[in-house]
C-alpha cells in the first residue's frame, strides 16, 4: 500500500508518499497559493499515487477536536485566504480515503517519537525554529491536544540583554518567542538574514538566549524527557552550545537531574531524522488512519 | 479502610485520614522541624490512625522515578535538613503499609480533576499561588512528570510594567514567577503582607500580570482545558478578573477558542475543592496506592 502525507505550510506545500515501512518514496513542493487553486493540485497529485490514506501536518490555528463541527479546518492564520478553511474535509471528500491530521510539529514529534531522537521515552518536545516557531509535544506516549493545540511559539519571554528589539516582530505579542528569534525576526532586526551573519556576531547570543528560555520554560512546564530543536534557524549547528550552555546558566542548578548536569547534549539535541521529521510524521498519522 | 493523607511543606506538615468515599475525617498540622524530629511524629499519628496506606503530596524537588534507587527522596530543597531525605521510603519501612508519592501540585491537580473544577476533562493545570509557586498538570487523563516533575514556579517571565524589583526574590532565578508573584516576594518588594495590601495598590496588576503570563505561558506550551489558581495569594479574590482580563490582553485574540474570547470566567478558576485540594489529592494517592 501507498500512503501520502501533506506537510502544509504557509509558503509552501510538501506532497510525499510513503510506505508500511515508514520510509518516504516520491516527494514535491508546490506553492500555497489560495486554497481554490492549491488544493485541487494537491488532491489530484494524492489520487495519481494511488495511496490508501493521508495524513496531514498543518500550520494552524487548526481545530483539532474531532467532536467539533469544524474538525480539520484551519481556523486562523495570519495566511488569509486559508483562514476558516475546511482543508482537512475538502482533502477527505476530493480523495474518498481516511485523512489524520495534527499541527506540523505535532507530526513531527510523533516521528521523532517514534522513529528519531525521542524513541524509548514517553514524552519529548519538538521545537521547530524557522520561518515561525512552534512546539509539537507528546506527553504519556501521546499526542498532547488539550483545550486546543500548543502553540509553544508564543509563549512569552525575558527581554535578552543587548537586545536592539526586545519587543519582537510578532503583529500578536510583544516578547513572544516567534516575534523574538524566528529567521524573520533574526533577519529584521540585522538586516541579513539568519544564515549570512557570522558565527561571532551577538545576534546568536541573543537568540540562543531566547531559545534557551523557550527550554527552561518547557522544563519547568512539563518536564519532556528530551528536547528537540528543528528547523531553518537550527541549521547553524554553532546555535546548539550556546543554547545548551545558556539552558544551564538560566536553570542555575535548581533543576538536578543528570539530563541538565551532566548530559545536557543528550538533552536539546537535533532531530533524529534530520529534515524529514515533518514528513514522515504526516506518514506515520496516515499509516495510523488506516492501522492505528 | 482509613487511609493517610499527607500534605508535606516546608513550614509545616499537614496530617489527614479520610475513607474511600474521599471524604477527609481527621487532621492535624505540625510544623516542619528535621527529619529526625518530624518523621517519627508523623509516623506515629498515622500509626495510631490505623491507615491501610498512605498517600503523599510533598514539597521538592521529589524523586518520582519508581526505577530510581531515590525514588521517593526530597532531593535539591532551600530547606537544608530536607536535602536528600528518604521521606517516602521513611514512612513506607515505619508504617508497613502500602505508600504513594506525587508533588503537592500534582495531588491537587488530581483532586481537582477527579472531584473538582476539572471533572469530565481530559487535561487541567493547578498553579498554587502562595509561599511558592507550583503547577501540577494532568495531560491525557495521566499525571504528568516527564524527565522529572513540573516545576512551574521557576518558569521565566518578562518584566511587568511598574514592577520595582522586575529581577524578583528567587535565589535561583532572575525573574522567574516564584520570585515575582509569590507571597513573599510581594512582600519583599512593598513592605506589607499581601494580605495587607489595598485592593487598588499597584501591586495587585503587577501580580496579576505576572500569574497571566503563566497562565498564557502554560496555554501555548501544553494547552490544558481548564486552570486552576490555588493557594493563599489566591484568596484574594479581586485578583482573578485581573488575570483573565490580562490574560486576555496578553493574548490578543491570538488562541481564538471559546474557552479564551467568551468563556474565560470558566477557563481560569478556583479550586473546587477550595483549600482541600491537596489533602483530597493526598487521600486519593492513598486509595490508588491499595486500589489503583
Amino acid at each position: 500500500m501507498i500512503y501520502g502525507a501533506l506537510e502544509a505550510g504557509g509558503t509552501k506545500m510538501v506532497l510525499s508518499t510513503g510506505n508500511e515501512n515508514n520510509e518516504l518514496l516520491e516527494r514535491v513542493s508546490i506553492p500555497t497559493e489560495t486554497p481554490d487553486i492549491t488544493i485541487p493540485r494537491m488532491t489530484e497529485w494524492f489520487a495519481a499515487h494511488g495511496i490508501s490514506s493521508l495524513g496531514i501536518g498543518t500550520f494552524g490555528l487548526v481545530d483539532l477536536n474531532p467532536a467539533s463541527d469544524t474538525y480539520g479546518w484551519i481556523t486562523s492564520t495570519p495566511k488569509f485566504a486559508w483562514r476558516n478553511c475546511p482543508l482537512m474535509p475538502l482533502m477527505q471528500e476530493k480523495l474518498g480515503v481516511p485523512v489524520r491530521i495534527d499541527t506540523d510539529v505535532n507530526a513531527a514529534a510523533l516521528a521523532e517519537y517514534r522513529l528519531g531522537a525521542a524513541r524509548g521515552m514517553h514524552s519529548c518536545l519538538y521545537v521547530t525554529v524557522g520561518t515561525g516557531i512552534g512546539g509539537g509535544l507528546i506527553i504519556g506516549d501521546r499526542l498532547v491536544h488539550g483545550m486546543m493545540h500548543p502553540e509553544a511559539g508564543h509563549m512569552l519571554l525575558r527581554s535578552a540583554s543587548g537586545d536592539p528589539s526586545p519587543d519582537g516582530i510578532c503583529p500578536y505579542h510583544k516578547g513572544c518567542a516567534e516575534g523574538l528569534a524566528s529567521g524573520p525576526a533574526i533577519e529584521k532586526r540585522w538586516g541579513i538574514p539568519a544564515r549570512d551573519l557570522p558565527e561571532d556576531h551577538i545576534a546568536w547570543a541573543i537568540v540562543a538566549d531566547y531559545i534557551a528560555q523557550m527550554c527552561v520554560n518547557a522544563v519547568c512546564t512539563v518536564s519532556p524527557e528530551i528536547i528537540i530543536l528543528g528547523g531553518g534557524v537550527m541549521h547553524q549547528r554553532h546555535l546548539f552550545p550556546l543554547i545548551r550552555k545558556r539552558v544551564r546558566e538560566l536553570l542555575n542548578d535548581y533543576i538536578c537531574v543528570p539530563q541538565i548536569t551532566k548530559k545536557i547534549d543528550e538533552y536539546i539535541v537535533s532531530p533524529g531524522l534530520g529534515d524529514d521529521s515533518g514528513a514522515i510524521g504526516a506518514l506515520l498519522l496516515a499509516i495510523d488512519a488506516v492501522h492505528g
